[in-house]
């Protein structure tokens, strides 16, 4: 029997095999944007275990092992790493039909050199060589990255950050792969967060200058915004629930933040004002800094107030939210192009019904000056399969231009998510070879093939100005 | 030319002629959540005619009927049962790419052995043939249950009911299928009902002390919800339209039922507050009585206030509703799970908009000590069709564990309708045999093939405890 | 290699292509809801360049050209014609998924012989070809529509409009395709518009009595409805946000009528109550005069308030909005059922996620004096691609009965556009020779044969009274 992962795994037509081994395989990574610690990098840092590079910070693979009935011990515990590994391979057993269950066996078979299926019954075997793998000398964080043909990568940073460890990966000058920085003012937007008032604090001190005014916190923000930009930035990020972009003045979001400011919670009205007044000097900043404006959406986040205390965030409550409202996006985007102050901007919904929809409003908003300008970002968490990524390429290829898609990221904590590319890569050209099987599009691997090659990675290097 | 109904229906692929042949077909049902009468089946009532078995309470068929241009004389009237199945015939024809076209002729096929095409020309033969089956001893209500190949059935019922019927089909002894009560307190959770305060009173009356206030109302249900268990309950079910979890304190609820039980309506801010309370109070009943809670939403009733009066309820004037918040979804679960209260629940949303938003609040929910303890469910009503079960079997398995999933169910009034989950059943194995096919999964029937048989029908036996 | 567009374009199995050559292709065109010129169908408009008859007025196109980088004096802007068809080449090169690529080959093939794709490189041949083409003697307005084989289309006219048009072709005889005007009252619900006044000040003028009250407006409008049925309108039309029809009484509808009369602005909630309540009478209206009521939902009108005082409305700028709520639509046809003045309704949705809800909401009207009544339109506008074609039948079929289904219209200003009906009938045929093939349906050509050519035509002639 044919090995699960093959050559031409998820291709099923030949011309979706043509497609990705001719153009697709062999381009490089850029992944825009990931959780990976700059840290870990820059110490190059080694593992001892498969549990420990695999499953020590992947909140996917701790919520399919709680469905699975598993005890906390061995997902966020203390528990014995085999022990842990192994629930995960009785978890692994019973996942089919799960993106996991594919990534999984694409990062065993690429990095490992493992074929069988992950189960109780080969987890014996498959634990002991994938430790001795890890001993070898390209198994370390910045050797699992050159490995996987990575050109470049972006961290996710607290504008309160120093950015230490990118400048020493620049000064050392050893390691082949871009690391750069990432603008992330999370918290600035999340005021009915506990750390609110300590990060407004800990920005003060870092800028020189106490805050006290939204106009305080906006020149803070500037100031970090260009520090970042001077050490490689390109991006900037936030994530937000489902926002109301149409109502609020500058007044009633002053007024909110010196509430917040003051300890007190607000109401959704002046959550909405102070978020949309925010955001929308955020935008001016990205605009003047030349980053790229990347916003996600609808999620609902620490939905399990049992877990939070022993978990803290992002260890697998959260959820797809309520998706976003046309008018809400339309307005935002409105207030910043009017005045002709709208960066290049990727949106990202966890809700995938607002796929369509967001890829019209995105369509309203595109000019003649910047290609591609408004981009609808890849899948995203949840959303992040093959249904997932078809639909997703198929609500912009319904309505805009499919061939101007900076394509697929990672998002992820672990180095070994870049299966992940692998993984989109292969849905991307059996999409596309699909439509040339059926007659949809032309039988045409000099128009199809670049397009390719193109969401693969020189769209993403492109838009982001890498290398300029 | 092949009947249409043959023995590879739906089953486009050898993988998944050879899953369904192999490990589906043979399966027991477990029919968890059906409408069909107990005292039907306890007085093992016999049917005349088709037009009686197939046409009398099935709102589906009369909405097709409606569509079709037929006058109501022959739907919910006094028609002729003969013009009343000619009027269906003729609708049938009509009806091509509709689930009940393949319904219709499964059922046809399964219990009459009729292969033609249900037409206006074939009517008069295939009405006189059906007819005379029907006499045959095989045919009546628990004749028919039986060729079904059903193990076990769950009704619904009100908790003031007596459950003699199923008192006396247990001291009968002679069917072997058990029939086994559910806990259905419908109407405590709507005070907008006209019936609502009739109810409140006939409760009282069932558990022996007038209900004068929430907590009343509580301890009647919590008696009746145990005298169920006490014969056989194993499951507890509810129908809300889209009710906001996320608001309202318990004075407030307390308010609002006095005022409902004055007969005043309440606002939507009221019957918020007054579900929300009521239901956690019955989430934490379910989990002391071991039931588990089944809960549907999303759905618009009675939307047609010229029918209304004629036709009463259930008579095909509902809708899709515009589905469920997860932020709502999420709190009352929290509300359930952080006193560790949280029974084992399965979420139904008429909306299938919903499906994947669903999928992932259930996924924050999951615990270690009861594997697939949150589960959702399989499409209903509208949804239960090809594309609804496809949809949902993916929203399930790319944020969960398929494997693990409890399938399928009739919610019928109608003892043909056991065709459902054979049709079930051929899309589940078509999904998985395409995905084998393709390679998405491995082509390895010994990992596959129990998932079949568990989700057929040993998932749902352990899951509700049944034979325990 | 075979041309991208040959005769069984987009007909992947051996059933849809018999489906479509046998009973589809042949059928003819009733497109019973377009934005054509009366006046340049009466003037029988010839055109110099392709770029006049294809990319004048063409919004669809034009969002492509933005999101493709081309600066707005290409678009909409005096830029020299063939510079422009220059931009749209090399648009279209990058627009492989888009229906646009489908259709702008499909219209260079059928109308012009073009076999070759569109790029900057064939762009010069191709601009020669179809020039000289369009100065043939079949190439004029009234040619191109004959060429198409169309029997009756419906323009969509104002109240305020006169006619004269429709008139003179009526008078002028000579043109054997029926021009028919349709009712589209749409300022008359928008009192937000900044022309609503100066509107309803000319309805004044045209009707010959001032109008001061919500009455006067009915009055108003009931005499041009059967000012236009005498001129042979089978139709009215209507477009709006997510309206909420479930409250708002008479007196509130008035006072909000007097508000916009006096040129105050009004708030949601009064909008809403005039809304609610002028569509009643509108469909009460509708009913009385014979017309079909078709209403378009969800669409989001202008978003970017640079460019509207730049290209004013209809240039690109409007996108899917957050869809309508079952609730709402239940109401307002329940407002008109019950008194039994609901007319035969067609409605369309931009938000494809209301597919199925709605189709679920119109199955609750349907009645048995007028078979398949209640209508769910064809996908509209940003959805009117393969995807989202198969997505609304499929809703239907799986809600009611597909073969009642009216069909396409093109909902076009260009008269190129009936490409758009081959494309639909193919996917159509395509949809229903799968589900032949897969076995879904019976392999029964006598059966599904029929369905076919009633959807391309027959319904749609049937349910508008087309020539009673």
């Amino acid at each position: 029997m044919r090995p699960y992962i093959h050559k031409d795994f998820l291709l099923s037509t030949p011309a979706a095999r043509e497609l990705y081994h001719r153009f697709g395989e062999g381009q490089p990574i850029f992944d825009f944007h990931c959780h990976l610690s700059p840290k870990e990098i820059r110490e190059d840092q080694r593992f001892e275990t498969i549990t420990q590079v695999w499953l020590s910070g992947d909140h996917y693979k701790w919520r399919l092992m709680r469905a699975n009935g598993v005890p906390e011990e061995l997902i966020t515990g203390d528990g014995d790493p085999y022990e842990k590994f192994l629930a995960w391979a009785r978890t692994v057993e019973k996942s089919v039909g799960n993106p996991l269950y594919a990534w999984t066996h694409m990062e065993l078979k690429n990095y490992f050199g493992v074929e069988e299926l992950l189960s109780e019954k080969t987890a014996p075997a498959i634990w002991q060589a994938c430790n001795e793998k890890l001993q070898e000398p390209g198994f370390s964080a910045r050797g699992l990255i050159v490995q996987s043909n990575v050109k470049a990568l972006c961290t996710t940073d607290d504008p309160v950050d120093s950015l230490e460890h990118h400048a020493a990966l620049v000064a050392d000058g050893s390691f082949p792969v871009q690391v750069l920085p990432a603008f992330r003012p999370e918290t600035a937007l999340h005021p009915e967060q506990a750390n609110f008032r300590d990060w407004v604090g800990r920005l003060g001190q870092v800028t020189g200058k106490a805050i006290a005014s939204l106009c305080d916190l906006e020149e803070a923000l500037s100031q970090r915004a260009f520090y970042f930009k001077e050490r490689g930035c390109l991006i900037a990020d936030q994530s937000l629930q489902s926002p109301d972009f149409t109502a609020g003045t500058r007044q009633e979001a002053e007024a909110a933040f010196q509430k917040a400011l003051s300890g007190e919670a607000l109401s959704p009205a002046e959550q909405n004002a102070y978020q949309t007044q925010l955001l929308i000097s955020l935008g001016r900043l990205y605009k003047k800094a030349g980053f790229v404006m990347q916003l996600h959406f609808g999620v609902l986040r620490n939905t399990n107030s049992r877990m939070f205390p022993l978990t803290g965030p992002d260890a697998g409550f959260d959820c797809v939210g309520d998706g976003v409202s046309a008018a809400s996006m339309a307005a935002l985007f409105d207030a910043l192009d009017k005045t002709d102050e709208l960066p290049p901007t990727v949106i990202y919904s966890l809700n995938a019904c607002d796929d369509d929809k967001l890829a019209s409003v995105l369509g309203a908003f595109q000019q003649g000056t910047f290609p591609q300008k408004m981009q609808l970002g890849a899948p995203w968490w949840f959303s992040d399969h093959k249904d997932g990524m078809v639909k997703m390429m198929k609500a912009l290829a319904n309505t805009g231009l499919l061939s101007g898609f900076i394509g697929m990221l990672t998002d992820s904590r672990s180095f070994l998510s870049y299966a992940r590319h692998e993984y989109f890569r292969r849905v991307l050209c059996n999409l596309l070879g699909q439509w040339m099987e059926d007659g949809e599009i032309p039988q045409d691997y000099e128009l199809v093939g670049p397009m390719v090659r193109d969401i693969c990675y020189g769209n993403a290097a492109a838009y982001f100005g890498l290398g300029k």
